[in-house]
């Protein structure tokens, strides 16, 4: 008997037809001998009505109570899922974070998760009950409540299948699966029948919203075999699991486009040990996240240090390097906010050379100029004008042959 | 150092206004000194709201997921009170009813409370917090959420001041205490400064619903000091106590009205043993709560059977009792829905005989018509017509001297 944790987001249970929807699919796979456990987020549009609650009492809600009141949302998705299955003639049984014992830190509005006790779980499902779960709260050693932050209800059915040691963990979102590139840009775009946790995390960090990248971290660092779903349409989905599990492996899985970054430039920096930290140090101080950096090395002594920040840091930063220029006597600041990123992505690149000359020489047959490269492993991203942002899409889906079932293969 | 629990209902905290106003009352307390055990309701309309999404998935929702999406409505309200209180520079916590282990029966949607871990309520109040309570909820041994049914936050609060061994229990509002009858009918009607648990158990049954029942046995069997107060403006309210903490006992405190009792009677019953039995029986099968019950002794070898039930089971009693009596040979069955309860209630009608003769008296001067009497040791009930409700009620207030503070002593 196959043990699964089911993970329905606020979408999928935005009101109480969608709950009664996914109750009829829960109901399926008990009569089909599932042994269920259901993980849900908060009705659909609920969260941001408690937080517009809270920012009514006070400016900036945060901390203890701010996780009482948001860990609402899942509980009253749960009682409500419980109950649409008893409709159903299905047994079922909820639980909240407390009530299982989700131990985390003692993080509010952030917490992670330490522990779970499946004990509770384990009766219920031995029971023939489907387990209905709370996402995105826990409670800390002191039993105080927790919540997990945005999307934390990836990371409890992940956590919950580890515990349970379930043969899969499923997500159900708005698509069906995981594609090798914007399909809305590239209508030629291909579901991945699976692709690997590195992979995922590369393009969930990349710009395909469809995972925490907290859950895919959980699931690669215990082996939780998870699959990527539609709550709307039939289907297999995306499953993500290890290299070792995936029987042809293409050397590029996905390409990716990110559209909030913004690129800053110090130019003309002396070219002296200590410099990266002194313009970055001054940028970090003020919560600003860097994603990529360039420091080309220097001929004249002097050398061009460029980064890219979050479109909406993007004037605080360039304040910021003004300042930080006059004490290093830089020649100039510059930026553009009107950059994209363009990532390719995939594990087959490691024992591939030549997979980055073939993209920059795709590109530049299409007069494409690149402004930045910064590659990893199994990545290579590059920043290009943000009218380019199709047509590289397009240029690199096609180059890497990604429409073809794995024609390109290891 | 005073030790208060303060308790305030669903209109009290209506809106987020609502939970300002009442955050700046409990700062104001707090500076003044005093220990504050603050008890919460769900906002105004937020309990109905929940039971409209849940019968929206079920018809009959009940039980203990029921309790699980009910408890959701006070964890919102003590999580926005906390942050109120915060705002105003107030340092206050929140528990849920499982936080401190309000431990309850497992009697889902009408539990009952066992006991209350005070440890955690002590040491937030040692550290100069005000401690937020979630009224209406708990959990049993199981550590399942259990809820006490409608008005439970009051028994909540006389809980926690019973266990805390509070100084006083203050119960806010939207009245400004407990009056010596409706002052929408009689004018003159005057705010009893101090009324016995006896007497405001027989106000509440009777229809003045200030107070949950239950909270006031509970107060009285634990001897909590409970007082009535008004949120909305100031005053002293009413103090509910024992007999013995009250200074000047008036004989009579209150005349009530209950406008929601039918009369029905079984007309030309054979005067036998078993008859009340035949009758109440299958009236009581059908789960029909019965109030007054009057038999007459019989000249004639028969007898007229007559009690009174909820308007709202009128029809379908009489429909029992038809069938019941052809089965006694009772001559007939009759009905009056428009009939009204009066009660005169009062701890010192004990020990002065004639209260009732000067009842009657009263309102046979007034021409009104007696339909049925019904004692206590501290109450005379009696059902008239209907159209008698007004000058009833004015005739009995004014003949027990209630609009002048205690002239009447014991």
């Amino acid at each position: 008997m196959k043990t699964i944790v089911k993970k329905f987001g606020g979408s999928s249970v935005a009101n109480v037809d969608c709950i009664q929807k996914v109750a009829e699919k829960v109901a399926l796979a008990h009569k089909a001998g599932e042994r269920i456990v259901v993980v849900l987020s908060a009705m659909g549009g609920e969260t941001d009505r408690l937080l517009d609650l809270a920012r009514s009492v006070e400016d900036h809600p945060r901390g203890r109570e701010l996780d009482v009141l948001l860990s609402t949302g899942e509980q009253v998705t749960i009682s409500l899922m419980c109950m649409a299955l008893e409709a159903l003639g299905v047994s079922a049984i909820s639980y909240t974070g407390a009530q299982i014992k989700i131990l985390t830190d003692s993080a509010y509005n952030k917490a992670r998760i330490i522990d779970i006790d499946k004990k509770r779980l384990n009766e219920s499902l031995e029971a023939g009950k489907v387990a209905v779960v709370a996402g995105f709260q826990g409670v800390d050693s002191e039993n105080q409540i927790t919540t997990l932050g945005r999307g934390g209800s990836d990371t409890t059915a992940v956590a919950l299948a580890a515990v349970l040691e379930a043969d899969e963990c499923q997500i159900f979102t708005d698509v069906n699966g995981v594609y090798t590139t914007d399909p809305r840009i590239v209508p030629e775009a291909r579901r991945l029948p699976e692709v690997t946790y590195e992979e995922m995390l590369e393009m969930a960090s990349l710009g395909a919203k469809v995972l925490q990248i907290r859950a895919v971290e959980f699931a690669s660092k215990y082996d939780v075999r998870l699959r990527v779903l539609s709550s709307f349409e039939e289907g297999t989905g995306t499953l993500i699991t290890t290299e070792e599990n995936i029987m042809e492996q293409a050397v590029i899985s996905g390409v990716t486009l990110n559209r909030d970054e913004a690129q800053v430039m110090v130019v003309g920096v002396p070219d002296r040990p200590g410099v990266a930290g002194a313009i970055l140090g001054p940028v970090a101080d003020a919560n600003i996240e860097v994603d990529m950096i360039v420091q080309n090395s220097a001929a004249d002594g002097a050398t061009d240090f460029t980064f890219t920040v979050n479109r909406e840091d993007f004037d605080i930063t360039l304040k910021i390097l003004r300042e930080v220029a006059e004490g290093l006597s830089a020649r100039d600041v510059r930026g553009d906010r009107n950059i994209v990123k363009i990532s390719i992505v995939g594990v087959g690149m490691r024992s591939h050379a030549g997979i980055a000359s073939r993209m920059f020489r795709a590109l530049s047959a299409e007069n494409i100029n690149i402004l930045m490269i910064s590659t990893s492993e199994i990545k290579i991203s590059i920043v290009v004008d943000q009218k380019y942002s199709e047509l590289g899409l397009r240029t690199l889906h096609s180059e890497f042959e990604l429409a073809q079932p794995n024609l390109t293969e290891v």
